[in-house]
């Protein structure tokens, strides 16, 4: 390169999100000749498939989370920037941030991808919040996870027989892949736990699954369907379809059945694994490009997504409706890959692609250590080989060979085992007062305690 | 066994703490025909020495806390309550407790092993401690990695020089194993990261130790002391011997050394490896009995570990002071099967074992991935020969092959790839307020967002 030359500067491109879509799209333009600046909130890319793994002591939560940094550190073209895009202005081609250090600013981009993803929603209930245990970030599963193992302290540490069923109840309210997951974990960890609790019948655990639709795992076929609540079934999973959760308190949940009639079921732990929202960044592209926005908040792109009148603006995966795709990861990837290329076609002059098409590869959800069901592919697997290719398809799609190797390795551990890597409740009894608080103020603690008593 | 048989209740040993030397005395009450019930604030025994790892992303919780109930499964007569002990009448002879329930209870005893260890303490600066980075419990040593890799962020995400060098300044307080250890990891994780952040000099971060004493690593002879020093230097951190921090705050440290003379250091991160102070129940037991406590907070005990005029009540490991040892897990372990003993003989009528004798197996400290110091069963290694005694040590007290692998496992990856597996700051940008705290309510967050521009 001369030094004289004159330095031209190469487009910018902006993706916001770093999850299936977003990272999909950055890894497709290192053949472009742009630079690419990745936004996340976070510093990981989060494997969501097996984040309920993470929810119930399985896996580490460093193990489904690689950071965006090293995903994209031989990307010559790609810097990852952590910050929370709280705004977007079209016309002016800029998104406004708040970066990891709480100030604000703003970048400028020449196209822009969209990738925000969704978060959970309760459907109107904001007073169920507090009560229910979502998962979409890692920071909720670790939540959860302390939670369900806690569940059974508290189940040990009680003498009041209704108080310690209470405890050992746990409540899934949503029949998809993300609730069948959890139940077929929750059974394997009451049956491990038997033999660590020994004043509990934690094979007792009763786990319910809520599901408002007329059956488990609406997106599969009839015949895994019947499987996969035939097994769950003969696993002691009380399985309630066509009922609603009509009210969720800090004890339990009121369930509703087709009738009309309702029922309490006293719950220590309600998961909720039904309801996502799109990112309200897809209703503020809604509002500043009057893309209409439907009532999941997810925004409506042009057959290129792309955003009406903006042509350099694209939304992809949860937070965008283009043909009311399945808020999967394998939809975000083709519409990542899309895009990209089209930016890319854009920028060296080449005719726009056709519109985008989902290659629609099927769906699959695991249920037992050596039970799943896969519509995958064009085949129809249940059982032993459908676990199988779940592990692989998993295990694929992870990123790099050592988060492969080492997921594998605690899926061994546990089948060897009958046990689980990742028990620990990280706050202790009293951490936030008592005794701790006492410590942690350096005061002369022993007389205040007993000048207290 | 007869049915009309008369069931004779076996005496009830109560061990409040789940740490090296309680968890020592529960294992080898095994034998003993007693009722064992351990008492841990938490549901895991926690391998501290090797928490500087988790702290640095190295290795996941799960890897170096196995559940208690995990580890006493197999043992029949003992039984794991997760609750905090509030309170210790040894006239009665009961221990006041909350569980993990928040409910209070007594629990009867005929023999009593306090063991609730130490806990940080910042020799009475009490505003020091939001400041401030303690590692003694997993919570601390996880709150500890976010801290550090979200400095690396916050580096990057400036560009006012001072403040990216200000976060990727580091200050550790204390110049022990934990202080040498955790400098160490921080090295390492300094030339990782150079591949991950384009923008930063990350090679240059800057390590600070600071010691109040004449030497790092203290209890350590001569010439491995020197060797410490001169490949923490060569490695580029800074040691500052016989300079105490004066004042702690939000944006780093201040310093004095012998002269008087005083420095600021700014730093983003300030970890504290400098003192501990005994539980408050060492206090509380002090109190009750007449025994006296140091300027600790450790309660003397007699030369059989035992509390004046309480035969049957025994203080053991960081909390007791007895020949003034070292707190370490090993003579927290040989005080723990030296008492569990001791209560085995008393009950089998058989005579007192003699005093209390420590078995000094020596010490030893990490530096880098090829390099140790360790002044160990009457040897003195340094180098790689010390690294490979560390780890085979390290690894033999771990409890449970399946942990044994896992870390040995992470061990590898590191050295064969140079990163660390656990690299997940689980809070992201504008977790608990923005967008996501919008979302959460349910509130039409878009809407808002536009009226509050």
């Amino acid at each position: 390169m001369s030094q004289h030359g004159l330095m031209v500067a190469r487009p910018r491109v902006v993706v916001v999100g770093g999850g299936f879509g977003g990272l999909a799209a950055v890894r497709r333009l290192a053949r472009a000749p742009v630079d690419v600046t990745l936004i996340d909130r976070t510093n990981h890319h989060l494997f969501q498939p097996l984040l309920y793994q993470v929810a119930t002591g399985l896996l580490s939560p460093g193990e489904i989370a690689p950071p965006l940094r090293v995903i994209t550190h031989r990307q010559a073209n790609a810097a990852v920037h952590m910050a929370e895009v709280t705004g977007i202005d079209p016309d002016r081609r800029r998104v406004h941030l708040r970066g990891a250090d709480g100030t604000s600013g703003d970048l400028g981009y020449d196209h822009l991808i969209v990738a925000a993803g969704a978060r959970d929603s309760y459907f109107g209930h904001r007073d169920w919040a507090r009560h229910l245990h979502p998962m979409k970030t890692l920071a909720q599963a670790v939540d959860l996870r302390d939670k369900l193992l806690a569940a059974y302290e508290r189940a040990a540490d009680t003498d009041d027989r209704s108080e310690r069923d209470r405890w050992t109840t746990f409540v899934i309210i949503g029949g998809g892949p993300t609730g069948v997951e959890v139940a077929g974990q929750l059974v394997s960890m009451a049956r491990q736990f038997q033999r660590d609790f020994h004043r509990l019948a934690t094979g007792r655990a009763r786990i319910v699954i809520v599901e408002a639709g007329d059956s488990l795992l609406a997106a599969f076929s009839a015949p895994l369907r019947a499987h996969a609540q035939r097994k769950l079934s003969s696993l002691g999973v009380e399985i309630r379809v066509g009922t609603k959760a009509v009210r969720v308190d800090g004890r339990g949940v009121d369930v509703e059945g087709g009738g009309g009639a309702r029922e309490r079921v006293a719950a220590g732990t309600v998961v909720w694994a039904a309801g996502v929202k799109a990112s309200p960044l897809a209703a503020m592209l809604g509002d500043a490009t009057g893309a209409s926005v439907d009532h999941r908040g997810r925004v409506q792109v042009a057959p290129d997504c792309s955003l009406p009148g903006h042509p350099e603006v694209f939304a992809i995966g949860d937070m965008a409706d283009a043909d009311n795709l399945p808020g999967l990861a394998e939809p975000a990837m083709q519409e990542g890959w899309y895009v990209a290329k089209h930016i890319h076609r854009q920028i060296t002059g080449r005719s726009a692609p056709g519109r985008f098409r989902y290659r629609d590869l099927g769906t699959m959800a695991t249920i037992s250590p050596v039970d799943a069901v896969a519509d995958a592919f064009g085949l129809r697997l249940s059982g032993v080989p459908a676990k199988v290719a779940w592990a692989a398809v998993h295990l694929a799609f992870l990123t790099g060979w050592g988060k492969r190797g080492g997921v594998l390795a605690r899926w061994a551990y546990e089948l060897g085992t009958s046990n689980r890597s990742e028990r620990v409740i990280l706050e202790g009894v009293g951490s936030e007062d008592g005794l701790n608080r006492l410590a942690h103020s350096d005061e002369p603690a022993a007389e205040t305690l007993m000048a207290g008593r």
